[in-house]
């Protein structure tokens, strides 16, 4: 098995690399607009689950983890603006600031619905974070 | 710029599509090896700053914060071990509990080093919890 | 009154010491399964209350805490697991790993239920692993 | 192994029954002083090991963690204070405000030394708050 | 419109400074009774908006959120009960444990109902706190 | 002591209110400026401190809090920018964005120095916030 492991291991890493993106002036330079797009994911699967389930205990439950998953979008977005994003970068995402503001509000507003497309429309604004975020890195 | 932005974030999904893993049996079902991977490329990068710097306050923070992201390693890895692995799983993949005992025990070693060879194993054996994750998923 | 206090206490050393379980190897090298117990009985109480009052309110703060209960049994037996035991403890607990991962998918289980019988098997998991534990040390 | 688990586990029933002292009027109404005492015996066993290693980096870990375990004394100390005491245990204990204050401000003084006498004497008040809980129950 | 803002800053520094509370003898030696304060505030809006909303999710949201803000409320005046209040003071505030321990109880209190009262009974013992704060700085 | 106690607290309410500033829209609708400014005081306070003690034990406890510290400053910058600032609000704080990252930026710079005049740009900072803030109530 430790063979298979390592073999599908190493397939992985010549189909599919998820490599991380790496940021070096600070201690703990390392980000990835990942971080949010997977909490966001979760918010809009418990939606989705809330949306099945009619038992009032499970909605309760939802509620509940998605206020959490919701929280830790907005942290994972605000550590890029404020520790990722530097003054140079506005040059190639002029619009950065506005698109964090829409992005974390997105994410705030998920906390208060279960309607699924304002977590399709957070998804998108994270799109648009990741794609500014790999257009400042080289 | 918001076109430039969407163009970005088109291009993006055709060249390099970083999928989210779902699982779909509870409430909260998305599960990404990515997190935990992450949080130790972190460690990692914060023992390299450490080895290259000399400031005794500088090296004190990349303690402090490396005990955070290693425990963090942990948290992500422990969440896919009991709540994504399912019993069923075992057949694909039969080293599981001593991969993820191994896996974790390296996150909880590398709080106490800065030999940067702990975080490579560390990430050696996320990988291959992440080819467990992977062939377990279909 | 102090005492009174003493007395009081010099008498519950004598009668019904409550010995730690200390582990030297680490920095913090004090593991003990009550922290895990008194969580899990927090859980089982929780079950119970909700059993027996149907104001939604009161429902809802039980769904709520017994979360977070839930969630610190699964961590209290993680980090015996990861961290308390060692390869040499596989010989006097060959099923170490399988009753750990019973052991924290019981406490998983008990956030989605009110059914007290989940949390009962809890405990007597951890009983398990609290015996598991004491066949260890010497 | 099963069986000898289960073996091990009754016997320990029998023998040293670690009972839960459990308190019945709030939603998680679970209540032990072990849990303030677990964490004590942590910052008294850091503070050892800090004293028999000179590795500056392993001192630091020492006064990283031992902030975190006094952090959780004082917690620990705070609910049983604020939440299982009530206005009819002052008949018995007198002495309580006094007593956890000394208590709480103890947690607080073990966080800025290394001297172990700190801790232990945090670990006597701690008995004695034990005391003091245990005779307001019945 | 930074000169705008500037000014504006100039013009709240002459009328309504708010000044902090410092204490000086721990490193981190700033207390305010307004961090228990606002936290209340804001366990008292959300009852009032959890009265003139129907929405079971939305009640749920309060319920739940409430219990987060309750709980600061609680962890602020534990801070100042054994952090910033010495001995001494007690001779200017004789009823500080009394009054301490039913500010922490009412924020207990505070989160098992939606009863604006209990949150204004709250807010009067953290003015007490308050008073007791001030007249004890010098 | 309890007459004394109301009597300083009336006297507090009319000679030096502070208000809390309540903000409608949110189940938890209350922001308050006064919590990034209190935690960035007692970053200030740990500088300090730090200056004017060489023991590298004492140090290291002020680097590991201050750690925390500032991070709690980011926090609460951070919800005041996405949470209670509102699109509307632009027009009488044009230069928002700028304001809310430099802060922010400022908070994460205060992590890694003891130069005191990071600090009091922090504070100078967060005055400039708070202006906005007052200036977009009414």
């Amino acid at each position: 098995m430790r063979l298979l492991s390592r073999l599908l291991s190493a397939a992985d890493r010549i189909s599919a690399p998820l490599p991380a993106h790496a940021h070096c002036d600070l201690p703990c330079g390392v980000y990835d607009p990942a971080q949010a797009r997977i909490e966001a994911q979760s918010v809009k699967a418990i939606m989705e689950r809330y949306q099945q389930n009619q038992d009032p205990d499970y909605r309760t439950r939802c509620i509940v983890i998605k206020e959490q998953r919701a929280d830790l979008v907005k942290h994972h977005l605000w550590v890029l603006w404020t520790d990722y994003f530097k003054p140079e970068h506005l040059e190639k995402v002029p619009n950065l600031h506005d698109l964090m503001w829409r992005a974390t509000k997105a994410a705030g507003q998920s906390k208060g619905t279960m309607d699924v497309s304002v977590a399709d429309r957070l998804l998108g604004l994270i799109d648009e974070v990741d794609a500014a975020f790999k257009a400042t890195k080289s």
